[in-house]
């Protein structure tokens, strides 16, 4: 499928500023691809279907978790959870996506996860830092990702916990279990 | 054993600026137990003896964890986290203790835990407010310890992770395993 069609897909299942937001992660996973050699077609694609989930029915997405067998821990998390995981599982049944690490990038984008690929990094940080985001220190991960993106990777997800913890916000096992593996190379 | 007893046996087996440590330790949790209302000789006891495996030897306790099977994911994490479990130990093989919820005070006074008893609670805050503590937001926090012992705790283990994540330092996931368990009541 072309851009045009993954972008005419899933349009209509999110609202306009959502849209918007899916655009900059492919513009963004775009220039992260060409930069740190990944493939631009993959990256293009995963970035668009990264969120296909977001607005999607809760409960229809527990039953998924279960009826795929999905990780257990996500049922009763919500969607900022369970949009990843759910997304991967639209991406191959409704999309005919099979490259594993597609479908890898699309189901960890918000958690992250240990042993990322590159592919998985690139959409991880481009969700995050993409031009439509504007939070405290977004310039400074930007700069980054331009310049490394493993250290682009463990500023993300410190900037990530950090704002859970700020706000009072659980931590997802799999967020933490990512944090620690990309501490322990500093 | 009586008061000078327990800091006669802890004073050698530590450098001077941790025994003043434990003394600001012992005089708090005294202050919170008479606040609410737990046994003040057991919150005494577990406060002097909480730091006693603080300088033992890594290799040793690793071994303890072994040879008691404890928690075979505490190894590799360093003295940091092997001193609360290995200390609880020392309490019951060389001093006697067989108070269950003592052992646990000080086994989990690092890192807290999910369902942490009213004990637990007042050293894991304790340790973190006593006299010679000196950080940001370290009046907050006693305040905080004054009003509302849960309220300290959650407040104290937003800190603990807050300043890992800062630090860069990995976070051990029974301190995340808390963190979750003390936000989702609040």
């Amino acid at each position: 499928m072309e851009r045009e069609q993954y972008l005419a897909a899933v349009q209509p299942r999110m609202p306009e500023k959502r849209y918007i937001h899916t655009i900059g992660v492919m513009e963004t996973a775009i220039d992260l691809a060409q930069r740190y050699g990944e493939d631009v077609k993959k990256a293009e694609t995963v970035a668009i279907l990264h969120d296909i989930a977001k607005y999607a029915d809760i409960a229809w997405m527990e039953q998924i978790v279960r009826d795929e067998e999905l990780d257990a821990r996500l049922i009763g998390w919500g969607s900022e959870l369970l949009h990843g995981p759910v997304g991967a599982y639209i991406a191959e049944s409704e999309f005919g996506i099979t490259d594993e690490d597609m479908l890898n990038a699309i189901r960890f984008h918000t958690t992250g996860r240990v042993g990322m690929s590159r592919l998985e990094k690139i959409l991880f940080v481009a969700d995050m830092i993409e031009p439509n985001r504007q939070f405290d220190g977004v310039e400074r991960l930007r700069k980054k990702a331009q310049k490394d993106l493993d250290k682009a990777v463990r500023a993300c997800i410190r900037h990530t916990l950090a704002f859970l913890i700020d706000t009072k916000r659980p931590i997802y096992p799999v967020s933490l279990e990512c944090y620690n593996d990309v501490m322990s190379v500093e």
